[in-house]
């Protein structure tokens, strides 16, 4: 194991302890822990070598200049605040894990043809305001007037807490780059899934961060009394319901990619001597490509209409969330892959399921992923684990790749 | 229409604005309200010609001797206590009409060969203490310690109630007649349910009153990450929940008689990206045959067994209630079904899904029970609604059943 690792593990421990909240891990955009934690993971950044500033959203960002004063840039990076009662991985660890490969890069005499920015963003989580990415869209100046609208539970905004943090006026941030002076952006994250595990893998590489269209399904049938309405004059709300969360779960086995969820589902009245009335669920569905994610959507819905003429329900059918996939960029992918395959001999190609700040970066440069195997999938949990010899892994292949990479 | 009918018509409007509660309906066991609506029923019995006692648990008794000291006596009744924000029917009906039925055959000159006892029970419902069925079980004898020890809200036991209510410490009243005295208890009572109205008559005779098994079913897979965990890795606990609640009502449309209800269904954690890891459902099974209620089940639990073991979920079920089938006595049954024929033209032979005094009767004497269509099968609301020309029909069934009635 590299002693670079070793150094990792120590990092990531040392990076947990710095919270908002006394028994937990809870750092949220902003915060004392927030500034804490920029201070610390600064200090980390100078030790090897970067130059350090923090920008007008509280963005953590090291420097390390190129051969020339022409050098592209190559960004590198994920987000230091974390959910509440958070693990220690999801976030710190892909912005710790580049100043560590720089650090072993330097340790074998390797010069990058390139400059480098390791990127602490400050809000990727959208724990404070229910908007997320606020980092990364500042970084690249993605900000808009909505953004900046969103208060917190004190009912301060984001433009509010960005001028208290600022001390000055609110003066929209321009993108920190133009996106012929960049080479990419590569992050590295924890799965959060159980593919790798499943696979036997340490890590492997990101191709597209899926599309996700999140709804509210309501089915009204009749309620009635559960003891005197014989079944043929039943119109179960709950029954219809039934049939739509198993013709979701067929849909997504027989697409490939496919992951269709009711993860939530309210039945009334809600009693057991009473035939339901109505039933409320949600639906998530998320695939790679948008063709493919609203044509299964567009099944689905149809499938489910189908069941609700058969049944004499009402229908209704609301959309809460609706994003297009990103994919990441086919060449930084290729590269990437290539040196997972140089260091555990094998690539797995994987999508990611949930949203991440190369989600928003695709906006501005190239975007390429590495997922590194979390314990069970477990993530947003204190119990959040990957290995040591995983890491070791994802720090071999990210020295490979950034030793490795040509301009493209 | 008689002008029972129509002075039955005013009885319920009267009788349903004695109420506990200021805008709506509620009469619970030895309230008040209870005390005003006995003291009314009893003059409207007087009116009949009836001698009126109250017993020692409130229930209201109006006898009419017969033409000699050993003939026996047939109960007719129903209970007076309703539901928090009842309707006008169930219940006070099965009291108040077989008054005016007696006061029909009395204007027809018609003198009964037996003896009747027309009975308002103090409590049918449930709603004061969690047991039922405390007036019936009083009248029939059947009280037990396990009934007197239930509490109301305000922590007042049963017994106390009781003895406050008598002035005296608790003694066990004996049933209020021998088996061989009895000729049987007949209580009119509302559909509660949609097949009448389905089948655009106004009154049906019942032939069995339903056994009922009720139980939760839990059934466990693993919570997961709805974006980050394939279709084919996932232990969902609602899919399964999902086709349990199938495999119900299949079974239940596929067997003559059966109903199935799944009436709540917890989903946990319960968010929109969170795959089911738990899920709790109450299961609610009835049937007029003891032996064909517990083969469902015994078929429907086998089935969630292969489902959960299938889809690798662990399972618990437990039983929540469980009561056995009563069934009308088939004499009396008959001779109600020929008065229902030479009033209506067609009788409809119905079981009753939901529990009556009738069950508790059954227990002391052969019971039948006539029920009445009732407007979309609403019951236990304010809309509860039965039509002027069906309480005519009940009426004329009913005078036409006491005046055929044959010692059996």
């Amino acid at each position: 194991m590299l002693a670079a690792t070793r150094q990792l593990v120590r990092w990531l421990d040392e990076l947990g302890q710095i919270s908002d909240e006394e028994a937990r891990l809870t750092r949220t955009f902003l915060s004392p822990a927030m500034r804490r934690a920029n201070a610390q993971v600064g200090r980390w950044m100078q030790s090897a070598g970067l130059a350090v500033r923090e920008d007008g959203v509280g963005n953590l960002i090291g420097r390390l200049e190129g051969p020339t004063p022409g050098a592209k840039t190559l960004l590198l990076g994920s987000h230091l605040d974390t959910v509440r009662d958070a693990g220690r991985f999801d976030g710190p660890l892909g912005v710790l894990l580049p100043i560590l490969a720089l650090q072993e890069l330097q340790r074998r005499r390797i010069a990058l043809p390139y400059a480098v920015e390791v990127l602490g963003f400050a809000e990727e989580e959208g724990v404070r305001f229910a908007s997320a990415y606020l980092g990364s869209k500042g970084y690249s100046g993605q900000l808009r007037a909505a953004d900046l609208a969103f208060k917190d539970a004190a009912g301060v905004s984001v433009r509010a807490a960005l001028e208290t943090f600022a001390g000055a006026p609110w003066k929209a941030p321009a993108a920190a780059h133009r996106q012929s002076n960049l080479l990419g952006y590569f992050e590295v994250h924890i799965e959060q899934g159980p593919v790798l595990e499943a696979e036997e893998l340490a890590v492997g590489v990101v191709t597209a961060i899926a599309g996700q269209t999140r709804g509210r399904l309501t089915l009204r049938g009749r309620a009635g009394h559960a003891g005197t309405t014989p079944m043929a004059l039943r119109r179960d709300a709950l029954a219809g319901a039934a049939e739509v969360v198993l013709a979701a779960e067929a849909l997504a086995r027989a697409v490939p990619g496919l992951v269709a969820t009711v993860g939530t589902l309210q039945v009334k009245p809600g009693a057991p001597n009473v035939i339901p009335g109505e039933v409320v669920l949600s639906l998530d569905v998320r695939h790679a490509r948008d063709g493919a994610r609203t044509k299964a959507l567009r099944e689905l819905l149809a499938t489910a209409g189908r069941i609700a003429r058969r049944r004499r329900l009402g229908q209704e059918w609301q959309i809460t969330q609706d994003n297009g996939a990103v994919a990441c960029a086919p060449a930084l992918t290729r590269q990437l892959g290539a040196a997972v395959r140089a260091v555990q001999g094998r690539n797995l190609e994987l999508v990611s399921g949930a949203g991440h700040d190369a989600v928003v970066m695709a906006g501005l440069t190239d975007v390429a992923m590495l997922f590194v195997r979390c314990k069970e999938g477990l993530s947003h949990h204190p119990d959040e684990q990957a290995a040591p010899a995983d890491l070791d892994a994802a720090l071999r292949v990210t020295v490979e790749f950034l030793s490795q990479l040509r301009h493209v």
